[in-house]
């Protein structure tokens, strides 16, 4: 056997498959091992033919095969298999070679392996990939964390692998160190679920109020698509709303049931801003609405509760409508980034990852599920003003959001009158007043607070902290 | 030294000590117990004229005070210092002994508690505390959890130091297993948290819409407390609002600082819910407006954000207006309680605790900060119907929330319309209307999911799971 392999894959179940066939389609010569030997030898004759790969039997063959310093990717489940694995790689490897984690780690368990192969000079890069199968046969979009040092030799290859953006650029830089990768992927992911949530609310306006059939709405995205909203996701909403079930000769859209399913990325992403003190609202009732609608037994416990008369739209009236709901999709999404930057941010503060929020845009730009033009602003952003202290502080995003805010308004009162739910667009509405507020109701918290547990308070116009003696005669004293 | 103690109290910090003189006004013997003595001999010289203390000096004094079957209540913070605590006394103790935890703990830990004690045969309580110092001393609400049959001995000495209800009855009753005591307690704060935030968004509504003094949304406050929404809370807010500071003659609410504090329990609320799949968007709106309210840095880069014109109302409309808010506070107020609910019957389930959750309503109506005539109402709701799917399912509350629900419409809109933020009253209606909702954009989620990662997705008409060729021919497989 030879040890001419670049790089290796461990984990050959889809994604480890189509990420092996991606590395050697573009000319690196890859290892493979898994588990079941014979998943190794099917992929060979299927897809030998593509470049060349180097099947490995053991794990120390596996080990063999690659160059040093080694190159070693994991494509297993997160979680004890990862464990798993490292802890059969680890003991053949040497200083200074590297273990990749490909899948979704949660970013805790990137630091804790990272710290412990660390001191046995193992280089372990947890690393983010988003695309699903299709983007890691094709150029997914990459956030590799862990070593610097790392990236300078396994940045080209991502690079190379990588999606590409509109300017040619690959979707793929060092995001940071230890679990800024996969820190950086849960986000993505988290900002995908509250994207998905918006455009399910826009959905269901332009049908409940505007009147509009599923059809008619997959026009409207089409149009939508070709301005500032043009993205992933709002393009295959256009094909899954024109599509057609064969059986029925229905909507696809009415023939499926409207539970949501759900991994864990999302709800991580809320969990860890909590810890972070970070408010993600969009993302939260973008998770909230999925676990909702899974919830049958008190949806239809429900269904007769009352509710407002809807209202029915002349033609024009409902053109109109549509137009608002674009500013209402558009305004909201500038939240949701905002949010999940704001996360990044404070992620980054907290582990001193140091990470390039205008870097994260430029990577998310292709290959990824959130893929849009509207990254480009983003990355604008952060070039003009790199220590922005929330994208909606960018001039650009501020002007935006500004004069959609009249329409965005008149869609939310719209959905309250007529009854149709918009967590989301709620979510980020009241999110935004509360930000651009003079004076939040936190004052009066802070009262009732002292008031009832003595927590105390501070004043306005001096230092330091005070109580009111509520039970006695009201005055107030240090804290 | 006698070993005539019923009880025992170490950790005699403020909440500690009050509930050590509350079992000693009530004719227990108390041992006392702290890991600095001078506290202990402290408590007895100040208050040993309440009841009989033994102060005890050390860990085997404090033990051997005890009356056997011993009830030793720990009383330090939670965390580590409660499994140090937990590690000094176990080894001190007897199979049929008790291990009361009163702190703040996180009821995993108290499963983990539990389940390491019961092997030495000692019965460990966790047992959640509500209603501050002054509850301590006084008669809080407590929520014991831990083994039944530790309730037969404990339970009488805890029914008479707790709050009692209006009718007499006290305000603590087993609620079950290992951490059963302290996830409740967890939710009452959550609920707290959503208590507040909505009380919160009242008060700047009456303020910035209604153009009410604080003074006169005092006395509003203290209407409001006449009737559904009498409550503890409702009544020490209206406490604050007429609260003048006296340095500078200003409404004591405009000179505390806007900016939230929090401790704990309310993100645990969340993110536990997260993990059971429950959606809890109201608490986590209030969660996120503390920590949103405490980001200057954030909210000083958004002043300038464009806001709608603030519109003013006569004092006839305002009047109007504040009924209006009633309505919308009281109508959040039970989703509120609905979601937090469905989090006990949730967590109930998932643990096999088999919590009554007519009897956490009861024992919440006294002694703890969420204790309100409503609750009475929840309660008759669950004793008319065992397995009510949801509050909202019950037919009183039904109607209420029916009744409500235009002039809660109307309070959003004014809200949106005048960018007065609002998101626990936004949260709980689009709760409200996702709930009711023939249909949610959940199917066109599941379409997207399957187009982008071939998730699969279930039909209305026929079972199984499927997929559809999305990048071929478009027909429907097996999924």
């Amino acid at each position: 056997m030879s040890t001419s392999a670049q790089i290796g894959v461990t984990g050959l179940a889809v994604m480890g498959r189509n990420l092996a066939r991606n590395f050697a389609r573009n000319g690196y010569t890859v290892a493979l091992h898994n588990r079941t030997a014979s998943r190794t030898h099917a992929l060979v004759e299927e897809f030998g033919s593509e470049g060349d790969f180097i099947a490995a039997e053991t794990a120390k063959e596996f080990v063999a095969a690659l160059e040093r310093p080694r190159r070693l990717v994991i494509m297993v489940k997160a979680g004890d298999p990862t464990d798993a694995v490292i802890r059969e790689f680890a003991p053949l490897l040497e200083p200074g070679d590297m273990i990749i984690d490909g899948g979704n780690a949660h970013f805790a368990d990137t630091r804790r392996r990272e710290r412990d192969l660390r001191e046995q000079g193992i280089h372990f890069v947890g690393m983010g990939v988003s695309g699903g199968e299709e983007g890691a046969l094709n150029g997914p979009s990459i956030m590799p964390g862990g070593p610097k040092e790392s990236y300078d030799s396994l940045g080209p290859m991502l690079e190379k692998i990588s999606a590409k953006a509109a300017d040619g650029s690959p979707c793929v830089s060092h995001v940071g160190p230890d679990g800024a990768g996969h820190f950086v992927k849960m986000v993505h992911n988290g900002i995908e679920y509250a994207d998905m949530q918006l455009i399910g609310e826009a959905y269901q306006l332009l049908r409940d109020v505007a009147g509009y059939s599923p059809a008619q709405i997959a026009d409207i995205f089409r149009t939508w698509n070709t301005g500032r909203l043009d993205s992933y996701l709002i393009e295959i909403t256009a094909e899954v709303l024109s599509h057609v079930d064969a059986a029925t000769g229905k909507p696809f859209v009415d023939v499926v049931q409207d539970q949501a399913e759900q991994k864990g990325t999302g709800r991580w992403t809320v969990q860890i801003a909590l810890d972070l003190g970070v408010p993600v609202s969009g993302i939260a009732e973008a998770v909230f609405a999925r676990s909702l609608s899974g919830h049958t037994e008190l949806r239809e416990a429900s269904r007769g509760l009352a509710g407002p008369k809807a209202a029915s739209l002349s033609e024009s009236e409902a053109g109109a409508f549509a137009d608002q709901v674009e500013q209402a999709l558009y305004a909201s999404k500038i939240v949701s980034y905002t949010q999940g930057f704001h996360k990044i941010a404070a992620g980054s503060a907290e582990y001193d990852w140091n990470i390039d929020l205008g870097a994260v845009s430029s990577l998310w730009r292709g290959g990824c599920i959130i893929r849009a033009a509207f990254l480009d602003r983003i990355r604008a952003a952060y070039d003009t003003r790199p220590d922005l202290p929330s994208l909606l502080s960018d001039e650009t995003f501020a002007q935006e959001i500004g004069s959609a805010q009249d329409d965005w308004r008149a869609v939310l009162v719209a959905a309250v009158q007529q009854g149709v739910p918009t967590p989301g667009f709620a979510a980020a509405l009241t999110y935004y007043d509360a930000l651009r507020a003079e004076r939040l109701p936190a004052a009066l918290t802070q009262g009732q607070r002292d008031f009832f547990g003595a927590h105390t308070y501070r004043r306005v116009d001096r230092e330091g902290s005070f109580h009111t003696l509520w039970g006695g005669d009201r005055s107030e004293v240090a804290g």
